[in-house]
């Protein structure tokens, strides 16, 4: 047989089982989160026509794109899950009942550059929340509010969300006559974190062609810092000036407003002047959510509030706002930085039964039971010594082994062995599926341990 | 702006929320199922190198895959999920312990011509045990009895997993002379089901070129008909002519007792000499499910024994045996026969939240205390009239709406309004949550319900 070399394409993750155990808990996390925000969970298909997913057009992403032909089609993979809701709620709009609110937990396609840290298939895990023609403020506070419910239950404690208002900066821009610069504009300053305000500060003159001064007063804005009870004061002093920033700002206020009685606390959330996301797109609350360990990372979790959703689709105006995770980077991110918990079990069961006779059906019975109690059991079948079985059984990292042998037969027990302590008790079945279950409620931990 | 026109490809399933929500379930039920048997979740990426995914070469799939150019890559998507399994097994064998048991539920890719209940898309549901060199016959009994939980655990009833040996059928033809020809026999006696005995039993002598007399041992063979018992004892009768035969009848017999063992009951099971298999890959146990009251879709879930997964990639001997549910067909089928639980709840939140004040903080609080005791709640924020409100909530299907006005806000409590019968009762938050959580207990049912 000719052998052909196997291998994974590179920018493409695959986890050993024990890191596939620990993505599948974050995955379960977050779908049982948005569920009980009551998002609906959507599935839309990786491959699209490629004119439709096209629609928007676009500069780099398109670039990006993996798209191909298939007998007379013209077929592209999706390289976001917003563009596709574009396409489901202009579809099916119909029947949906608006506001419509989708979690979409999926893979997308970027045919980047290979780099470390850079994946080409990546899970996205988003949330959207779509009005018909209107969508209140409030779902803007919902939004941060469900990703502080799922960074905190995946264990993260050092992390903020970060939110800012498009129409504060847009009608700041305005108050100082620079409206029609002020995408260019916005588009520098996302970049002060990575170069730094003197930097900054020469690009606004050389490239955006801003006089000296205009560009001090955007300095000495987007400086403002403090609590958001600081900012939001300091903002006051602007007010009166211009409706779109003073609009701006109600909702800034709404937002925090709202945030505290969603139970977010200060310190996972502040308001950012410098924050402006770089699309066109976003025309109101902005968000970004940063791990205050490594910020070199960058946003983890980014989205805002958005007017129209499908145009490109449908006539109707439809008004959105959203946010979405990087999971596959992130994950790989905190894996790198060892903030996994090591010490939840990432085997792929609880308990291994090891039958120790040719008695079978004992054997299968006694697994059987273990599982009816709710545990994860692998049943060993193989005919191996005694040694082989317990490698197996140490290879596979499981906390439990239970042996089922002659003594434990006639006495209608089995010897329960914790793996970690060379412990062993004997137990009937139902007593070892209650010790064992106990055992690992106790052992039981996040997902993600900070240092 | 440029309109275009929305539309999902043919063959690509996308659902509608409701439809989706119980697609979900069935997703939860097997990944629940499928891991209390100790299988380990794996997840591959869709695309692969096509040279890799190619390896094994052949026929009709090769047309059907979906292979493009990206730089210099020659990239194809995976068109099942044994050949990635393969690839995996074959590059990570040094991190696995054997035997290595996983699951899969993931997107394979066929670009079939498009027709009614065929998609390009569809969900597989996989499970296999793949041992190093060796792999014993409990295994081929554990796999059946986890379908047998899956199938049970969607609520199906009347379904049957048919199982036979490929040693028997080849030891069989081995007895007559007729080894070399054994694969297209298999092929044509495959077609049972779908043209009768007697378009079989022309087929047999026109197109495999075998004897009249040849032809009529084989139909005879394969009428073997009763109960596992009975069949078990008809093979008897040809015992000690061919090894191979032999070793397939201690093998189905090994199959059928540890079945028993694993409680699958014999109304779910059945021993069937027709079962063949059409791929050469399978060498022992073969599988096959049928819908007992939909014999025209044939078999919802196959598969058997295999020696030699990952030949292609190895030279490491990895026999396994494995398993796979075509999804997203079965859900088509399941829907298109009304056979989904229409009383199961398929909104996205099992209550409502709706402010009757501007007291938003107050709402916010009340659906948070919902949500802490597990409920999935919706909160509505949009300034609108009582009567759209309550139009929302029929819309959205939601169980429960909990209002909150003047007079609740007062009372210190909440009115939860029953959207079936419209009974409405106030309660405080706490006393609401513990109201809504015994009603959807008291509504819980299978997720497939048969007539």
């Amino acid at each position: 047989m000719n052998i052909v070399k196997p291998r994974t394409l590179s920018g493409f993750m695959e986890l050993l089982p024990g890191k596939q155990a620990q993505f599948e808990r974050m995955l379960e996390i977050l779908r049982k989160t948005y569920a009980s925000y009551g998002f609906a969970a959507l599935d839309t298909p990786v491959i699209e026509d490629a004119q439709i997913l096209l629609a928007k057009g676009g500069g780099e992403t398109e670039k990006q794109i993996y798209r191909f032909q298939k007998g007379d089609s013209d077929l592209a993979l999706r390289y976001d899950l917003t563009v596709p809701l574009a396409k489901y709620v202009a579809l099916h709009c119909n029947d949906l009942a608006f506001p419509f609110r989708r979690f979409q937990i999926s893979k997308v396609y970027r045919g980047e550059r290979a780099q470390r840290g850079r994946f080409r298939e990546f899970y996205q895990a988003d949330i959207d929340i779509i009005g018909d023609g209107k969508l209140d403020i409030l779902n803007e506070a919902e939004i941060p509010a469900v990703i502080y419910k799922v960074f905190t239950g995946f264990g993260l404690r050092r992390f903020q969300i970060r939110v800012n208002n498009r129409k504060i900066l847009s009608g700041f821009y305005d108050m100082l006559e620079l409206g029609e610069k002020s995408g260019d504009i916005m588009r520098t300053v996302d970049k002060l974190d990575k170069i730094g305000a003197e930097k900054v500060a020469a690009l606004l003159v050389e490239e955006c062609g801003i006089s000296q001064e205009q560009a001090e007063k955007i300095m000495a804005f987007i400086a403002i810092r403090g609590t958001n009870a600081q900012v939001l004061s300091a903002l006051e002093g602007y007010m009166g000036r211009s409706e779109l920033f003073d609009q701006g700002v109600q909702e800034l206020r709404a937002v925090t407003a709202n945030l505290s009685a969603f139970g977010v606390p200060e310190a996972n959330f502040a308001v950012d002047l410098t924050i402006a996301r770089g699309l066109d797109y976003y025309t109101g609350t902005v968000y970004e959510t940063m791990l205050l360990d490594h910020p070199e990372i960058g946003s983890v979790c980014s989205g805002g509030r958005y007017d129209n959703l499908a145009g490109f689709y449908i006539e109707k105006q439809l008004p959105g706002v959203g946010i979405s995770i990087g999971l596959t980077r992130l994950f790989y991110v905190l894996d790198e930085q060892g903030l996994l918990n090591p010490q939840l079990p990432s085997a792929p069961a609880d308990a291994l039964v090891l039958p120790m006779t040719q008695e079978t059906a004992l054997a299968i019975r006694l697994a059987e039971t273990l599982r009816s109690s709710g545990l994860r059991v692998q049943l060993y079948g193989e005919q191996k010594k005694f040694k082989q079985k317990m490698a197996y059984a140490d290879k596979l990292g499981v906390p439990f082994a239970v042996l089922l042998g002659e003594d434990e037969i006639a006495e209608g027990k089995c010897s329960v062995r914790n793996m970690r302590t060379g412990e062993q008790v004997k137990l009937t079945a139902q007593e070892a599926a209650e010790y064992i279950r106990s055992a690992l409620a106790a052992s039981n931990g996040p997902i993600i341990l900070e240092k």
